[in-house]
């Protein structure tokens, strides 16, 4: 069970509710559509109230000693679940779980209202129904839409524009952007400051202004401690339901498709473009000015350093294509073991 | 234009006044001195009243197909201006453009004042001029200097010295630091922290106290969420000039010289000693204890655990020369290639 | 001597109570036990009147030239002593050093009490003795134990609950989670904010409740900036007496044993289990799911895709063998330099 001192929870629900909840089919033989269970749990510590999910091979021998009372999984799990759990049954159990587990531990809900605390300049617009907590600035001519939580602490600058039901969390800082709806920007990311930009003369590096802006979509994620750079003049640009983990760099005038996962500790250096749908791994590097196609991915601590075509898979420093990079280290692999045998 | 929710505007300038602004020359067969432009643009979007750039040969055919009213060039680009362009020619365009680029977007003036909203102590000074905001925290025997920019909820430890004309953004905090004039500090960037030290006894590891300071000169600028610990007992020291990237991790005793460009998530490991004109490229690592002699060039994502000669140019983890680094990339490609022929 | 800006400073102490202190005996010729020394120093900047100590053969150069009226060292050190130099000898000096250094520099008393700056939710708890800072927001709900520094502008999130003797530096944020005594967390570290997790659906990635908490040891520290995200379903767990640094990125459901040692900029993914005395070198990154056992060494820069035994040393990227990476960097290396000969 979820700790109640940190999540609202709701249910029980019944086997049917959540199979329709999870858009899943009732399988195996011990499923009753109308036995009821409390919660969700890890298929370790799961219990016969308690629905879990099955979705990764390397849980297979938790997942036969589990003993959750219901278990969402694939269809080709369903001959090896433990005797006596019920089972709801779809191609995909992670979404599943997304769904039921949010069931279960609804969001809390807004307490609508401006902390005496925060301190809102008069000229700034705030929707109906947002939560500003103590400590939060909010700038002059800021527009922030509707049921948004402007988290303690947090700065949102002169000029930002928010959509509706974003939420800022503790300590973040927001300047010279504009943010679409359901955006959830964890705590101390940084939004919006100067790019890394001068130009170095005989008198030492001079500052090049940074005119201009982020712009993010919608439903968008940005992990804890990120920073992303306002454009030099374009803007940088993060699309539509692009996730974006902790600890992340992006530069100034960088393009960030739609729908991108971004893994932490990633560094996107200046004017790169990425498109739609890409997946960097963490610790991931990219020097500047490269474009990088649709649905390409990118392993784990590669160095970025050429331009990607469309739906490549690429890995290494300097990176290449997966294939090439496997071929490498293996050579690397074998030629460091004959060298032991001289 | 940029955004005039974010950035004051003046100007118009005539094309005279800008050619003497940048340090240009009129040149091309359009230019007339007494044009004038309204404002920057890059060249994609510039239209007739915007002066624009070039500068990276990467951006050739945008500038072939500019529409720019004016362009700031180099000598060789003239002739491949397109027609009707006024052009400004300099050996560096890029600093020309900083200049131009900040007499029409000068920095917002301060308004000088305490907010109510900041808590200052007693016995803390500030010189005139100074605008503090709402949720700065300025701490005991702290001296800050003219005209600074003490930002939202900005944390100033006790005794903390900063120069005039600094300026510290939204949640940055400072302590155990001597800083320069006209230095930038942006959002959540944390300075003089406890260096990372520790022995490791019988009982475990205890803390060893952490008693130097972090001494930051004139004209340094400091990245988002950047970490800079103090020194155990020398100080940490960072030379006039020097520009630090986001998310880069400087430890204890570490000396980084003047007019250094470190580059964003760069890592420099207690009491490595950087000199002058050293530009680190990002990811870049070291280990501690190092000597890393002036106007050394540091390839992205390099691994340096060796002592680095003036001047010397390398990549690689473990880091080598450059040459060799390449010479390293292009056998094991080749042998890779040739393992796949057979 | 440490700068009396930012350090308390007891004392003077004669070489006997200073032995005593350090559990060191009092060796070489020079030694008196009556004779008193005012702090500690660096060996290069250390007078007559300072101690300081030496245990870096780096430093052999600096001991031998060094006006310290005593010093720490380890046995094999005395006869290479200065003339004139009293000796304080121990099988570990630099954890001698921490304690004298503790001795000379206390910490600064806690002034108990609530700013009147501060926003403390009625219904949380706070130990005796506890300082509460300007801008500091405490959560409904939450639990704070005795003699706690929370420093300005932190938030400490409904139902928190952290044990004794805790610090919290600025602007920290911490969100379900349960934290131990002794805790020292840093500026800008972001604890128990969601993990990143969604499930890839149809119509885009769908966000999975993050429903475990982050559960930190006694004795743990956590550096500025520094990441931690609450568990998926089970926790985020940091064992005992763990130092982490600066910047590090640790991944929801993961586990640190007891007494490991986490290098700045390192990336643990998700549920990636590390056993106990663990050291991992800065800029290391795990993939998720792994098993590393007690006491592994990790390299700096390690890429680690695979489960580690005990007492293993890794490096590399895949990380392998200390031995294994070695010789791979050795046969490239002599593979280049044939290369360059042909």
């Amino acid at each position: 069970m979820a700790d109640s001192r940190f999540f609202a929870t709701a249910g029980p629900f019944s086997l049917g509710e959540l199979a329709r909840i999870a858009g899943a089919e009732i399988g195996g033989e011990a499923g009753s559509a109308s036995r009821v269970y409390r919660g969700v749990a890890p298929l370790d510590v799961a219990g016969a109230k308690d629905i879990s999910f099955f979705d990764n091979k390397r849980y297979s021998d938790a997942f036969s000693a589990s003993r959750a009372g219901a278990c969402i999984v694939r269809p080709d799990a369903v001959t090896r679940a433990p005797a006596g759990m019920a089972l709801l049954v779809t191609a995909d159990p992670y979404l599943g779980y997304a769904k039921v587990a949010s069931a279960y531990h609804p969001p809390v809900a807004l307490r609508p209202g401006i902390s005496v605390r925060a301190t809102v300049d008069p000229s700034a617009r705030l929707g109906d129904g947002c939560q500003v907590d103590a400590g939060a600035v909010i700038g002059a001519a800021s527009e922030v839409g509707e049921n948004c939580h402007i988290g303690p602490n947090v700065v949102i600058g002169p000029g930002v524009r928010l959509g509706n039901g974003c939420a800022i969390r503790a300590g973040a800082s927001l300047a010279c952007c504009l943010v679409g709806s359901r955006v959830l920007i964890h705590p101390g990311a940084r939004i919006g400051q100067d790019g890394f930009g001068f130009a170095t003369g005989p008198k030492g590096h001079v500052k090049v202004p940074q005119l201009g802006r982020v712009v993010i979509g919608d439903d968008v994620e940005i992990g804890a401690n990120t920073t992303i750079d306002r454009g030099a003049g374009p803007d940088t640009i993060i699309g539509d339901g692009t996730q974006i983990d902790n600890l992340v760099q992006i530069g100034h005038n960088v393009v960030l498709g739609k729908g991108c996962v971004v893994v932490a500790q990633v560094g996107i250096s200046g004017s790169t473009k990425v498109g739609d749908y890409v997946v960097i791994g963490g610790q991931a590097g990219f020097t500047g000015h490269l474009s990088i196609g649709n649905k390409v991915r990118i392993a784990a601590q590669s160095g970025v350093m050429r331009d990607v075509a469309e739906g490549e898979t690429i890995g290494g420093s300097p990176a290449t294509s997966m294939r090439e990079w496997l071929r490498r280290v293996a050579v690397i692999d074998r030629l460091a073991r004959k060298d032991k045998g001289t």
